[in-house]
């Protein structure tokens, strides 16, 4: 027997940053109050901060999939012309949102894994000059595969349509010039770089999709972007807020901003080298090559082994909790996360696991090999600050 | 100087069941795991038992709002006649939500602090023999009232129509036999009689409202009824569930039915009865005299008196956070809720506050004369459970 401390280790919820948890004790907390309200401004002041952005933020009590449901229901009329960038099952999502709604979709498929090219977006606009929209995961959550998202800003800003980005993995994993390279809608959620867990949605919206808002015919209620933006500049939340998840976001956000975004961004990329520099280095093979991101780094599983043999292993022997592949690839890939409150200690582990299950079930590794690699990409790390002792 | 322990009073949020609290701090668990769909099976078999319901219960990460509009956008399409019943604040979001999805609403207004009468639904059904929907408030928490909600069924049951029941705050405070009256969906929220901070919604849905389901044509992405059923069916949410919400849910559904819902119904009519007495005992007026409901008690101000002091007053000199009026009645009543987590205890304290809030604004009465109507109400009071010691 052997004691295993069960650690959520998946590209979402994320491990919690215990000071945000603790947060949510004071929550008998009413949300008409100005206590609430210093809470709630600071949210949303300090999403726009760790976002970068001098665009409006709203905040929604919903996953990010509500997020991403209120943007079409807002900006866009049936029948409007739209661009789906689909790469994976949330690239996917987009496709049945716009179904849902009834946008006339022109979706550029490309195999799992993979990423739509900047060009192939650009030649969907130049078919259809009267495109209104443009939907793009930042960091396809599925495949660890991350589009380039300034080229597909430079596609599309000079033409009527707007930009929206699902950066719900993609925030603080890698760059998002916002203002900068025209990101028009850019939505994120509480339960991946943000360290507390699901239930809250955010998004910034630009000038231009604003000006979508008020020519949209879409019917919503609950998802109502400018009655938002009204309760927000008011420090409220138009319905009842999830007051918990409010309260760990501004603390979380307090950490977020004293690490600092950029950093937070170099934690996740550090991480994220120093897994593929494991898993080849194990001779096990990287599922988005191409276009790795710095949210989750999926893997194959050997030939011949189910990766949810894997999954069941780390969860079995360990109490680890890592990310089976989602879809079509369930069974095929498995998924190491480094998004928010994860460090190399957290690596050290999972690959030192890895490589006994590996051992243990027909594909064997020299110990150390995998962690070695990870210890070496350390030693080249910039000093982060210092996380918090828990 | 003295202490101010702050209490949350309001008719919701509600004061929190801390062992539903300290349930939230296991939220590093992944949502597609066994150990979470073992939370979210108990959730929904839960809320069946308390809800004393063979009909699908579904839940959502949402406000309660979030199930009103889902219900509409589900189960009515573009043009539906339906009766709307406004007796307060919820009674105009149900419209709202109507017009928002350009349904042909009838609406049948009547002042704030009375409710619509049976016959009154009768009435308008009998005028409009293609209504499809009837929208109604188990209990107005803007008011206090509480409609005959059984009487109404009764009129709307040999119809076609369905009948949608907002019994946000209506559950947990009066008796609702929703099978045997025949309530087609039934709408709760987590921050009232559940005793868990907001962020979920849940209703239950009849196999006639079913029906409505497959010939609806309102487009809805995120909430999708029918999705959602088959996911709790196989014990997960169709997107990512507020975990933290669900592990407290699950934890205060072990208490409701610890205690038994007919003793939580029974806790707030005898709070909600000796508030009455207590009101009365002070020479203040009772808001919705005609029909009080138990889960808040809406008291008038004194003559001259803004409510909103008096709101001001409870936080100011004992941290009590109780509730102004809303919309039109604010700083004309005041309400004092009972629905849930609330003792007697609490309520001596706030009828004592209260005669000291009212002694010191020109409105003197007798100290005690209040706290004495709660006693006698409570030397009448049937044992109930012992709650857990906090």
């Amino acid at each position: 027997m052997y004691i295993k401390k069960q650690r959520l280790l998946t590209p979402g919820p994320t491990p919690l940053y215990p000071p945000a948890l603790h947060a949510m004790m004071a929550s008998d907390i009413h949300h008409r109050t100005e206590d609430f309200r210093k809470a709630y401004r600071a949210c949303l002041a300090g999403l726009k901060e760790v976002m970068g952005t001098a665009h409006d933020v709203l905040l929604f009590a919903s996953s990010g999939t509500g997020a991403m449901d209120a943007t079409v229901s807002n900006l866009f009329s049936k029948g409007d012309k739209v661009v789906v960038c689909v790469a994976g099952k949330f690239g996917e999502r987009w496709a049945e949102i716009a179904k849902a709604y009834g946008l006339d979709a022109q979706v550029i498929t490309v195999p799992y894994g993979q990423v739509v090219r900047p060009e192939q977006v650009h030649g969907a606009l130049e078919r259809e000059p009267a495109t209104r929209g443009v939907f793009v995961q930042a960091s396809e959550t599925s495949t660890g595969a991350a589009h380039d998202v300034e080229a597909i800003a430079a596609a599309v800003r000079p033409t009527q349509a707007i930009l929206v980005v699902d950066a719900i993995t993609g925030l603080g994993t890698m760059p998002l010039d916002i203002d900068g390279w025209g990101l028009d809608v850019v939505i994120g959620g509480s339960q991946k770089a943000f360290m507390i867990p699901p239930g809250l949605a955010f998004m910034s919206i630009s000038p231009k999709a604003w000006k979508f808002a008020d020519s949209a015919t879409l019917p919503h209620y609950y998802f109502n972007l400018k009655k938002e933006k009204k309760s927000g500049d008011a420090g409220e939340s138009s319905w009842t807020p999830a007051t918990s998840l409010i309260l760990a976001l501004a603390e979380a956000l307090q950490y977020v901003k004293q690490v600092g975004m950029p950093h937070l961004i170099e934690n996740a990329q550090l991480l994220a080298e120093a897994t593929r520099a494991a898993i080849r280095g194990l001779g096990l093979e990287l599922f988005a090559a191409a276009a790795p991101g710095s949210s989750v780094t999926a893997v194959k599983a050997p030939a011949g082994m189910d990766s949810g043999v894997i999954v069941k292993e780390f969860r079995n022997r360990f109490g680890a909790i890592i990310a089976n592949g989602q879809g079509s690839m369930k069974g095929q890939i498995f998924r190491i996360a480094h998004l928010g409150y994860f460090d190399f200690a957290d690596l050290f582990a999972v690959i030192a696991e890895l490589e006994i299950i590996l051992n243990a079930n027909g594909f064997p590794v020299s110990y150390g090999t995998g962690v070695a690699a990870v210890q070496r990409i350390y030693e080249r790390a910039a000093v982060l600050p210092q996380t918090v002792a828990v």
